[in-house]
């Protein structure tokens, strides 16, 4: 397979010629979760929603067309909430319009929701949840809307009566809620039909997985808190998808077999409500296969397709019906090397490739019925980049916006018009509504000032090194020091992530640079943060480089960025460091374990340290199983080289971290301590994986200091 | 109260000379658990028993008499052993003389025991539990053994035969074992009584006690270990007392009324089987009370005296009644302000105070029946020393040493040889064989080389200051640079414990310094360390000082050590460190929160953070509850002072500590983020309350190196 990589913008210095008048930022200003981020780092925002095709824009008192007239107002609205005795509104920029063609608005009133027609000047529905409600998903053609309480599943139908699809609910046997920890794409666990009048839902029974014990301590004694933790290579859950029918009551389950090792994914109905779509992997998750289901039986109605692939198959989108012709569906998935559109019939015949190329679609939009197009978003422009496209029938690709930068855009009912809001690192944030068709139109809603301007930004560079493989091209970025000066020579950073599924650098604004980043180079460090394969949107294999090894690989490229450091002579090559989270944490500790003399400093977080420790969806995907891969758990285990660790290592975890759960940190720690070796350690009580609002200010306080305290 | 305190030795320099060519001392030299520490700090041993009056040397491969003579060797009781065949023993060095008048030793056996007799050359008994029993208790008499398994209490009877006292036992009931977490003295939970036909045993019903959830790591994935742990003003287990009769299988229980918030310690026996002594206390621990129950029916049959004061009453010492007249007993109590020995009669008649004086009896060993004394140690000499002497029923007191130095002797069968273990600051350590009585003989069995001849040792100090009260003497311990000079200015650290129960300076070898000290002279620090008020052996108004209040006064006392120090003139002020561990790690958590400014560096290991996470026996006495105490719980909650700390703070625990259990330090550290301060945090998985062996080792690496890192 050839693959062209495209370098178009990023080598050439950007961002702003410092000025000694400029401010200099505090961490506050850098960091979400800082007291003055949303004034002095986030750009001006604007909130739009879409009305079928009419684009509305939502402010907290009003909502206003295109042409500037106040479609209503918060007053308006609650008058009516009023006039009928309902609970009212105290903003309007979470109104959503469910109804293309009604006058009505969805808007949140304290701990619930009122429809209301604007127009005719009545509510239609109102709902309030229970206080402990959790997963809820409203309907907006039967207005059913389906919730969990405690691990149980019920529908609020239009008509205000609750059902209980489930009773028997609790930590081993759930309901409605998300499956397989949120791999495959799966973020959420019912699924209307496109009728409304069914209901599918996932089920998981978990009673035979491990509990893994999680500590609260902020009781008056401190409580256990059971976490069901399925481990790699160990037993895990049990997922059914079943089918509940409103108007009767009546739930069946799809009949596909025992479910041991089984993982039940990307559930889709067909547009006539008569079938449920869905993807089934085996555990080793090399196998996939289509599957449809009458969804009034259960039966199993046919097996579309298989796909396999040597290491893993990774479906993680849903097949989408053609609005145009409901014996169609797009099937998107990477078994030519990248991630691709196909158009496939219903009897499974794979009909066209629509997209091709040595690029991969990040996201499809929807569809435009006029045109018969699909509206995605893809980085055929630029590995660093993601553009709107349309592609037609005949694969016929289509750019929709100017071609650099990264886009974000929402899509219109039809498909006619994008909300594109979008960022460069020359272009700070716009909103741009578009036209899509034969006459293409722009119109710019907003341009968002750079809240920077006012400060002392550090010079910013992006470019490319060659990957340990000598052929492939990284990208790297590379931030200097505030008031840089080339004759010195810089304490050095390298941020890390690293694993699948993310990315580092891009074409956003200031190149996807991060707020410590920024901090970090104003105390004078040079900052650098490089994408090694086996992370995302570089094509398939790009990411399996890294299969049943994963850190191996990574690392190598790592030391390429090491290496691509050490020639820049502002650079201190005796004083690097290095700093990752989760996956980044692991190839932080990984580096400084395994390379001890190149880094002096490392901050590793949330880290993974031994992939037996971790679930067996993720973790058996790119490493299969202990049992099956000893030596590749061996070889990449930390424990295993506890001993190495030379520099100074700091390990930050969430006491109440449930996907790198403290066993991880702990063990390694433990194997320090056998092995007479020095890391610190330090962790957030009560915190999960990540660190949020002010925790994430005192979190990166933390990190910087150790840095000022061992590597300058 | 008056109290003079003595002070003779001790302010003078001791210690040998620096000389250059002398060693330096590695760590491992200076700590238990370092690979060098019995070859470089341990002073040469000698392993005695007492057979009756005749001392006996045990080595591995012999016991010899005094005169020289071999009483057997291994070889001979393994022929013996094998001729029965039955196991070996593999040492002579733990070998045990249970009855002063005939023939019969007490060996190890691989996991068991064997009663040999050398002289007809055979086999009494042997016995071998099970491996996971725990509590094992040999009655000399019977020749039973009481052991528990799973917190179940079984008797393995002489005849081979196993009885099972409990069957119901579980972490909810627990049968046989130590109650009350070991306060009142209670370091155990079965009495056999003097005949060995009855067994009284402790059952403690804790399911109405909260579980602390304690986390083991190392197993495959993380698992659950409950611990019940009262905490202070939560509810308490509740304790019965259980008579087991051997013959019959039969059990009453004590009829002590509801165990509610009661303790039932201090149990003893009746020379003649037929009664138990206790002393009952209730929850306020402000009421103590000796109850006499017979020990047939269970029913009580006398409560012989109340003792009550206004703080807390703490009787820690069973009656003992005379070898000479069992209608006498003798009790040890503060009442008159110093710990002393009562002569009572078993009517609860006051017949005596045989002790009398501003000192504190440290240890009653005994007693000599033919002269009728009663043999103990206290600090009559000096508050610093602990000698043996000798009591009449007179309240003659004579002393049995020379009256210098720290003794811990061991009284022969009829009282009237003592085999006195004893070192000073001048005398490494040494076994000398007292008589006892008119005419006093002492003979030196060994006299211990000083290991640390060889060694670059540091000058030590001993003095003394005025307390806070401005009248209290109060003893340090100054141990200065090695190779020390007097022109310089050095960095300064304060080790503290500070707490009831313990002390850090005596007239023992070296005056008792820690090998941490040594290792952190040589580095080039000033060692402090200060006795406050609070702390052991110095009467009851001197430790009651801190009641209800934990901490302000104690540190009120190392704030004048800390002036001490300041008047030094080599002594760096800006540079002054704290370490200390449990309540030591409570003392300097709250020396660097409340006295921010005095201490740039602290380093406190297992803290208590507030006392309401502490347990309810020690926690009440010196506290009461956080209910009946708000405003001391308050007071002394480092919870309220995490916004203070300005210094550098490291914290480690042990991460199964269930003494001082994770939730204090866990908490703290949380309060330290929500405050935006910034302690350090470093933990032991799996180990308990100290760490032990090899991870003494790092642990004390690890503290000098944050020290290294920050105060030098």
């Amino acid at each position: 397979m050839k693959r062209v990589f495209f370098l178009a913008i990023g080598l050439s210095m950007v961002t702003s010629i410092m000025a000694q008048e400029k401010k200099l930022f505090t961490l506050d200003d850098l960091l979400p979760g800082g007291r003055t981020y949303f004034q002095h780092s986030v750009p001006e925002q604007a909130y739009y929603e879409w009305w079928g095709d009419e684009l509305v824009k939502l402010d907290i008192q009003s909502v206003t067309r295109q042409n500037g007239d106040t479609l209503f107002t918060l007053n308006d609205i609650n008058a009516i909430l009023k006039a009928q005795g309902s609970s009212t509104a105290s903003y309007l920029l979470t109104a959503e319009f469910p109804y293309a063609d009604r006058s009505i608005v969805n808007v949140e009133t304290g701990r619930g929701h009122a429809l209301v027609d604007w127009v005719a000047k009545s509510v239609v529905q109102t709902w309030e949840l229970p206080l402990d409600a959790e997963n809820e998903s409203f309907d907006n053609t039967s207005r059913c809307v389906a919730y969990t309480v405690n691990h149980n599943l019920k529908v609020l139908k239009s008509d205000g009566n609750v059902v209980d699809v489930s009773k028997d609910g609790c930590l081993d046997l759930v309901y409605g809620e998300s499956v397989h920890r949120n791999e495959f794409g799966i973020d959420h666990g019912t699924f209307w039909s496109p009728s409304g009048k069914l209901l599918a839902f996932y089920k998981m029974d978990q009673s035979m997985v491990t509990t893994y014990p999680q500590v609260d301590i902020s009781p008056r004694s401190a409580e256990l808190v059971p976490d069901k933790y399925p481990m790699a290579g160990e037993t895990s859950h049990k997922v059914t998808v079943g089918v509940f029918d409103i108007a009767t009551g009546r739930i069946i389950y799809l009949d596909a077999g025992d479910p041991t090792d089984r993982y039940f994914t990307n559930i889709a109905w067909s547009p006539d409500d008569q079938f449920i779509y869905m993807i089934e992997l085996n555990r080793d998750q090399n196998h996939a296969q289509l599957v449809r289901y009458n969804a009034t039986t259960g039966k199993k109605d046919a097996v579309l397709f298989d796909e396999k692939n040597d290491k893993y198959v990774e479906p993680m989108h849903p097949i989408q019906f053609l609005p145009w012709d409901s014996n169609k569906f797009i099937y998107q998935t990477r078994k030519d090397g990248y991630l691709h559109i196909y158009l496939y019939d219903t009897t499974g015949k794979e009909l066209k490739q629509l997209t091709k190329g040595t690029f991969e679609v990040i996201n499809v939009l929807g569809f435009n019925t006029k045109d018969k197009t699909i509206i995605y978003t893809s980085n055929e422009c630029n590995p660093l980049q993601q553009n709107s496209y349309a592609v037609d029938m005949k694969g016929k690709r289509t750019l929709l916006d100017e071609g650099s930068g990264w886009h974000t855009p929402r899509l219109s009912k039809s498909g006619g018009m994008l909300l594109d809001i979008w960022s460069s690192p020359e272009v700070c944030k716009k909103f741009d509504l578009r036209t899509i068709g034969k006459k293409m139109s722009t119109r710019n809603l907003l341009t968002s000032a750079e809240p920077w301007d006012a400060y002392q930004v550090p010079e910013m560079k992006v470019g490319t090194i060659k990957a340990a493989d000598g052929v492939t091209d990284l990208y790297y970025r590379l931030v200097l020091p505030t008031n840089f000066d080339p004759t010195k020579k810089y304490p050095t950073v390298v941020y890390v992530y690293g694993g699948p599924h993310a990315h580092d650098v891009d074409a956003s604004r200031h190149w996807g640079v991060r707020g410590w980043d920024i901090w970090m180079a104003q105390k004078g460090y040079v900052m650098f943060c490089l994408d090694n394969r086996g992370s995302e949107n570089r094509g398939l294999a790009f990411e399996q480089a890294t299969f049943r090894q994963l850190g191996v690989e990574e690392m190598k490229d790592q030391i390429k960025g090491v290496e691509f450091l050490k020639s820049l002579p502002y650079v201190d090559a005796n004083r690097l460091g290095v700093h990752g989270w989760s996956f980044g944490g692991f190839m932080t500790t990984s580096l400084m374990t395994t390379y001890p003399d190149v880094f002096k400093v490392g901050v590793a977080g949330g880290p993974v340290i031994d992939w037996k420790y971790y679930e067996v969806m993720y973790g058996e995907r790119y490493m299969d199983t202990p049992q099956t891969n000893p030596d590749g758990y061996q070889r990449t285990s930390l424990l295993n080289k506890a001993q190495n660790l030379k520099g100074k290592l700091l390990i930050i975890y969430g006491g109440n971290d449930d996907t790198c759960v403290p066993q991880h940190t702990l063990s390694f720690i433990r194997a320090c301590i056998d092995a007479d070796t020095y890391p610190d350690l330090f962790t957030y009580p009560g915190d999960g994986h990540n660190m949020m609002g002010t925790d994430r200010i005192h979190l990166h306080n933390k990190i910087t200091q150790y840095f000022e305290d061992y590597l300058k």
